[in-house]
């Protein structure tokens, strides 16, 4: 891997070799020091067009436990706004020494323009692009379901898959990122995959996307899930003629106290509620199951560090061919 | 001490050992090599949902200067302005690893809804709560003075407090966190507080404050003051009408030239003149004061990171039972 | 040295001692493990009172390539902004521990005014005021030169100056502090340097300055230039009367397809072409003149970080008299 851009072209040998070392990486957080050596002397721009404190911030915490340098460029007010190209920007940071550019940009496709050319020599990193992919929150989604799912049959996460979990997605999947790069990476770790959402939410296309379609979220939880996935409602980037009145969404579509009650009634005892926040308690999910022992939300958030750690570690440590990532003092210890 | 939100309900025992620890990393300031390792591979997340340029970068000094990774999050224009709760904000960088978040926030009493429920694990700082507290910068008031106390008895500091001292605190007392923070640890440190202001920029209830009020400055100085403290004219907070014209307030509730004069005149030649800043140079100080040798106004910056550095350390450093840091390499040295 | 202020009071030795010393720096950039040990313990910080997102990150990877600790200050929405002078905010940065402020105005002499007086012990670089100077950029920019210069007579950088070769700036003078600072640094290194512009853009009593002046790009590129520097063209700074259209500007003062066809024909095979960045491609310089091999607009990115290491080695650890850094573990290697 020189680049990590999207799920859609990710091999599942490569989704597990970054899960796997994503445990490793958790390990190192559970000690009494919690930072690695790995990447001292490397630097890590944080390239965000796009306000996202929550983004950033993990991607920075997770390049200080590696020892990188980072540095944080708002777009906004930058030599950007003056009209400089995403093409100079890019090679301006590499310059400068980049070794890592995490990107996050309202245009879709834009981390895939930086990687495709021979613009720059950095490892890209897309932090979310537009209503296209954001590959690392797919990533510790699936980090987080795979523990799960381990854990449930008694086995080790390390080199699973998740074969025959079923996962739903509902709510807002035609402006999600967060969907694309679920669904994509969700198939190609054998998971059943079933977006729940009104047609006017769903994209053109679909049909063609390796998952099922469903317009009715108490049906879908009646079939059975292992993991109920809820879309953060966009309020900003959603045209009035879409939404019904906020009330009605979250009746039809959040996950609310009933549908929390649903599970028990169902014997799904086991399904874990998920949501990739900022939440909007109320709207698409209900406090109660924010909060509920199913709610895996801060799980989600803990393993974003060491999935974002896992990524920068494998993009920029030397040799990235082996699947245990040698060189990391903990690997040794966390066997 | 798991957190530090308030004077108010600080003992003198934890005031002292926070004073004492932070002449130890004063000291630590003043040698070639200005890091401790003491807290490497703890996160410092500095979570200001106001600008208080000053305040943040007095906490991340401190913070680097112990070694630990500082990630800033300023909350305008995160997700917190896309309507997440302050509880769902913290969880969250409590997820991401913070060991520390240090707050500052526009409502009174935010720093403490984090602290007082099982929200966080994180040891909470309150860098200021809309009128309330600010506790770090009362200790930094608090180690000035016991510093100027110590060396106008030929003392050490170490292991004392305040008795006897006078202080006065002068100007818009209503809407000041510093006013409120100073008269609970003056208090509690054994010194003697005047508040100085016009009626209409008491707050109600001022008359149960441990501490007397006086509504005339140059009487004030006339009774003798150790300490005068100037508060800044929040130009921003004032209603107009509490508000008499820039020249009348200077006049009557200013450390203008002629005060300054007055301090010779009535045989206060140790008296010093602080202000937390930044300053209305000609408006609640005049340039003159605030240049004087009798001005601590760059001391007290100067301290506030060695005060700042204490707070983390006992906060953060595993056992905070001992009065004297002694995994500090300067511990020993500095005795 | 004490400060870096300007290019005009910089004598030949100082400026070679820096350039000498950014050679060693780019050494250590080219290595596995791009860090030095320098300046541990020394806190730098960016104080902004312009957005100019290249030139502050590229003094704070060069700070952290060192070692140091970096604080950004951006002075929009701080104290500042509340009204407090430049010289409390000086001396507050100052006390909180600051051992160089790297400072960009929207004034021209602020700087100058931080170092001037005893306001600050830290040392002060100036990273652009006003329409003034932007010494760094001149240094970044003379380093290329002279590594150019140095290949085309095969001989070594390390020591030299820029004797014999002509230098040509081209564009809006009038406002732009790079062309200044590069008229006296490139003129005390011996260089030719030729401005070209429209007598509207040209300051009041540019007569004086140690450079000859044209008002024909075409006739200066016939003449003979082995540097071809061409400034930005800074919109937000230009009256609209002295400002032709876009095309007319780009015809008579860009660098565009055809003047680069011009220096082939003009068998000026070594010319190189500079831009300070970020570019207006297509206005001062066209794409094909900033994406060609003469180009070296990446390279004085790459350049500056090297540069600004030096600087801040030069002003910041101990013994700043030897011409060689002894103490830079990369110094001896690299020789």
């Amino acid at each position: 891997m020189k680049h990590l851009l999207s799920t859609q072209d990710l091999s599942a040998a490569d989704a597990i070799r970054i899960l796997d070392t994503a445990e490793e990486m958790a390990a190192v957080g559970e000690r009494e020091v919690k930072k690695l050596p790995a990447l001292r002397g490397r630097t890590v721009v944080n390239l965000f067009f796009e306000d996202s404190t929550r983004t950033r911030i993990s991607f920075e915490a997770a390049a200080k436990r590696l020892s990188a340098d980072v540095i944080n460029f708002a777009a906004k007010g930058s030599s950007v706004s003056k009209g400089e190209s995403l093409k100079d920007t890019a090679q301006t940071l590499a310059a400068i020494g980049a070794d890592a550019v995490v990107i996050r940009h309202w245009a879709s496709g834009a981390p895939h323009r930086l990687a495709a050319t021979d613009w720059i020599d950095a490892a890209v990193i897309n932090a979310g692009d537009g209503t296209h992919e954001h590959p690392t929150q797919a990533l510790l989604d699936a980090f987080t379901m795979r523990r799960h799912w381990a854990r449930l049959h008694g086995t080790e996460s390390q080199g699973t898959d998740l074969s025959g979990m079923r996962v739903a997605i509902a709510g807002d999947v035609l402006h999600s990122r967060v969907a694309r790069s679920n669904v994509w990476l969700l198939r190609t770790l054998g998971a059943d995959v079933t977006l729940v959402a009104p047609p006017t939410l769903l994209p053109i296309g679909v049909e063609e996307w390796p998952c099922k379609v469903s317009y009715n979220l108490d049906d879908t939880l009646e079939a059975g899930v292992d993991a109920m996935m809820m879309l953060r409602v966009q309020g900003e980037r959603m045209n009035a003629s879409f939404f019904p009145s906020t009330r009605e969404y979250s009746r039809r579509w959040g996950f609310d106290d009933t549908r929390l009650r649903a599970l028990d009634e169902l014997g799904l005892k086991d399904t874990i509620i998920m949501h990739p926040g900022p939440m909007n308690r109320g709207l698409e999910i209900s406090s109660a199951a924010a909060d509920s022992p199913r709610s895996t939300v801060l799980d989600q958030v803990r393993n974003g560090v060491s999935v974002r750690m896992a990524a920068l570690y494998l993009l920029l440590s030397g040799d990235t061919r082996e699947t245990v990532p040698a060189t990391t003092p903990s690997s040794k210890e966390s066997h």
